[in-house]
Order: structure tokens, then sequence, then C-alpha cells
């Protein structure tokens, strides 16, 4: 399968968090991130896009 | 492989247009978005995520 993990890069020592595992849908909505995984689990997240490594099935966001 | 394309939301009825196959990294950069795709083709786009949808292997940007 093609989905990916999301971490968030907390700039505090600890690094790249996971936040929400085999995600499939990601898309800005109401100044959030609206992100949803093969499960229909849904978040928002209060932050933008670092980097989308598909290849790694990793997506780094931060927080705003 | 699990690479996407990358469509833009061109907003004045053409509708997503194809802007770069197979790619495998986004970030944002200077303001920009850096694309780049399996073959090393390197894009930089003027603009935003408008929505990730890795199930069907599709990113589209909107222009800013």
């Amino acid at each position: 399968m093609c989905e990916a993990n999301v971490y968030i890069d907390e700039h505090d020592g600890k690094g790249e968090v996971l936040y929400l595992e085999n995600v499939d849908v990601i898309r800005p909505e109401d100044g959030k991130l609206f992100i949803k995984n093969l499960f229909g689990e849904q978040k928002f997240f209060d932050g933008q896009i670092k980097e989308i490594s598909l290849i790694k099935h990793k997506i780094v966001l931060t927080r705003k």
C-alpha cells in the first residue's frame, strides 16, 4: 500500500514524533491540516507540512 | 512504487492539469514548493498544497 506515516517535528530535542500511521489524505481545512488514515481515523493538526518523502512513506509536519 | 503524480488546479475551467509525474519529495523552500521526482527532475512551484491522496497517487496544488 502507498500510505505514509505522519510525524511532528517538535523542535524541542525530541525530534520527529509519530502522529498518525497509514495516512491516506491530507488537506488544508479551516486553517488547519485535516489528516485521515486508511482506517478512517481523522485528526486536525494546527501546523503545516515540512516535508513529504513518498518513497520513505514519511510526511513531516511542524507546529504553527 | 509509492510515488504520486502532481497536478495543478488551475481554477480557470481547465481543471487539474498534470504538472509532474512520479513525484517522491515535496517541501516548502524559499516561499515556494520544491518538488522532485524519481528520476531526479526538480521543479519549484509558486503555490501551495490543496490535497494529498496517497491511495490515488495524487497530489493537487494551487497557484498563489
